[in-house]
């Protein structure tokens, strides 16, 4: 049957055909009637074709926005069309049909749909531009870091999210019945990430991590994603800083290019060079802070507040509104952080990007004693870490490494305010669906 | 300070760079000792160093196998090395020494270590050549699948995996703590990558599955990885198994080209082009086996012996030890998936390679009255699956997929007996650390 054996073709391949009979397959994004000629715009996972029928053939069908639909037709050039092509449609076959009273089209304004029905309707949501390209993005964030980490002779890794206990003490983890035992959801893979530059020299991973956070606030989820990087050899937290600027360099060149077009609806500019991206010791910042904002009572961590102020005062200097904010209280770190001189200073930095933190990172300790003795100096007995502890015997480099947070990333990078805009499907204390 | 201006290079950069002065770092992964002249193979993640000192020199530093050190020295040409050229130690300093007994080195013959030694210390059998393989191929693995997809316009999707109920019923469900609430671990991102087909019609995602199996078979992990993908617009599951064909022809065309030498050492022969790989139905086999292999007793399922039947039948046939069984019967399956003809088969299939079950997948149900009666069929109450029905109604394509288990696929490609050879850190009903 000549029908049947017409291949289906995706809508950007149609200029390559005219003229020929083609088959499509996909979404009524829009209806157009004028007057006698109806057009039928098209969508697929490729983009967008405007087809063309009778308004009164079309009427038979009882075509609605969002029908799934197969329209076989012959493409010919029409220069006044967005793609330079259109259909004119021989046959129409409904797949099937969308329901009566959708919550709101795909070719709405996304801008004036709640974000609680974007996420209950992801589905559509995702049909609709503007969410689709966040989650493109998205997709696209994720592909260019590992690819910027494969270039630098990283493995990836894939680690256990089900553990014995939590890397940081055991607050915030979320039990699971494990047949008669408990066990734990992974809070981070640090211990693995550090087990695998004992193995591998660079390693990475990127996987959900859980935190039983109490507060649903717009920066904070109990399951996120994230991209965590450890590599062997280094001679201090200056070398992680300096890596990460050349990876997240990398990476926004990477996605300036690919989705360039896209980035600018959401942001003024493409995203900037990081190369510049200064550091600033904790203790100078508090000093800043004080002396330009007024700040006080801030003591062993930054605030929201602050990150702004930081990022406000960082693009003053540089251009680029990102600060590195390094040596930070060493109290206020994992007991596995490296010290930064005598004074109480870790080897850690968060990075500040765009008012936010999205990163944290430092050099790890590497010598089993010393871990031994920061675990004694937090009250634990070192004998609780012991399967952990035993690695450190089997030949640890200097190392350090950091974890971005993808759903933290991909707002900054699309100036979206709400962390749950950059995942399909956000938990928080109060959401398990949909 | 002139030291500590010399950067380290790689190992593998050596030969580009004769005659220089170098500083490496790595590990101690042979000492030999010949005469006067004392030699320390020096290996990091890019490869392997002769270095060359004096024995009495070397004595002072009273070096080990595995311990962790920086060589300066001076890089030669030497013909008689593999790599071309040698490195006349000029200074040498431990970063961190490894333990006295170590359990194994990383130049032992893997094979003489029990598996439950290789797990429990990783960062050891990490760096052994073959341990160190399988995981570096794992990571090929889900880079070429990865990449293969995003060359056929699917967009990668991060999907939670605390639901608050199983996809497939309810059983074999692990409960979590969530606050005040009961949640799961997802069994499979099956409900999300439909409704991602919904939305952005290709979709894939990489992640962990979860299943509280009871058994603790060569087979079966509590925790898994799977590579799922899913996409609309077909005809039926012959789309998506001709989909699967060239979709892993192009990953193991990618892995031949890219490790081919390490996969040699694992397998006779090169990973196969699996374009030819034949479909057979369910009933079929049932018939081929018990004609050939007297097989009885098989109603609703394959066991692992007539898999391994099944893939030596093929074997014969076409060359490669692979077969598509396509049609078991519906009951079998989840409630959503898409019969096949009137007498009460799924078009539902497996991938059997090698003896092994690497994949499941099949058309799916995609009109809401279909899954409704098929959930009713089943004394399932469709109002418990409304938050899922209610995709249905956006404009839901036909549509099917699969999903791979990529520690089966690691070892199949790898011809590796027990697939926790294939995960860092395995979980079974037994096994939560390390």
């Amino acid at each position: 049957m000549a029908t049947t054996a017409l291949r289906r073709i995706f809508i950007d391949s149609l200029s390559e055909v005219v003229p020929a009979e083609v088959r499509l397959r996909g979404w009524v994004y829009r209806l157009r009637i004028l007057g006698k000629t109806a057009f039928v715009i098209l969508r697929d996972c490729s983009g967008e074709a405007q087809c063309v029928i009778s308004s009164e053939a079309l009427r038979a069908y009882q075509l609605k926005v969002e029908d799934v639909v197969e329209i076989r037709g012959r493409v010919r050039a029409e220069p006044r069309s967005k793609t330079g092509c259109e259909v004119d449609i021989s046959e129409l076959r409904v797949l099937n049909r969308a329901g009566q009273n959708l919550p709101f089209q795909s070719a709405s304004q996304v801008e004036s749909i709640a974000l609680e029905k974007l996420i209950q309707y992801r589905p559509l949501s995702l049909r609709t531009e503007s969410v689709g390209d966040v989650f493109r993005i998205q997709a696209a964030i994720l592909g260019s870091f590992r690819d910027a980490l494969n270039r630098r002779r990283f493995t990836e890794i894939v680690t256990s999210k089900i553990v014995s206990g939590g890397t940081e003490g055991g607050s915030n983890l979320f039990e699971i019945k494990y047949f008669d035992r408990a066990a734990y959801l992974a809070q981070s893979p640090q211990f693995y990430k550090e087990h695998g530059v004992a193995g591998l020299e660079r390693v990475y991973e990127t996987g959900h991590v859980y935190r039983a956070e109490p507060h649903a606030s717009s920066r904070h989820l109990t399951e996120y994603y994230s991209l965590d990087v450890e590599f062997g050899f280094i001679d201090g937290p200056e070398d992680v800083i300096q890596f990460e600027r050349e990876l997240l360099t990398d990476m926004f060149e990477n996605l300036n290019r690919k989705y360039g077009d896209a980035i600018g609806k959401y942001r003024n500019e493409l995203l900037p060079s990081m190369l510049e991206v200064p550091c600033w010791e904790f203790d100078a910042c508090l000093e800043m802070l004080h002396a330009e904002f007024g700040r006080t009572g801030l003591v062993d961590d930054l605030d929201p507040e602050a990150e702004r102020q930081l990022c406000e005062r960082a693009a003053r200097e540089t251009g680029i509104p990102a600060v590195f904010v390094l040596g930070f209280p060493l109290a206020a770190r994992p007991f596995y952080t490296a010290p930064r001189g005598p004074r109480g200073a870790a080897a850690s930095f968060d990075l500040l990007f765009q008012g936010l933190e999205i990163t944290t990172g430092g050099q790890r300790l590497h010598l089993r004693e010393d871990l031994e003795a920061a675990l004694r100096s937090r009250s634990i007995e070192p004998a609780n870490f012991e399967s952990h502890l035993a690695m450190f015997d089997l030949g640890m480099p200097p190392h350090g490494g950091f974890a971005i947070g993808l759903e933290r990333l991909t707002c900054q990078v699309l100036n979206l305010p709400n962390v749950r805009q950059a995942v399909l499907y956000p938990r928080d204390r109060y959401k398990l669906t949909p």
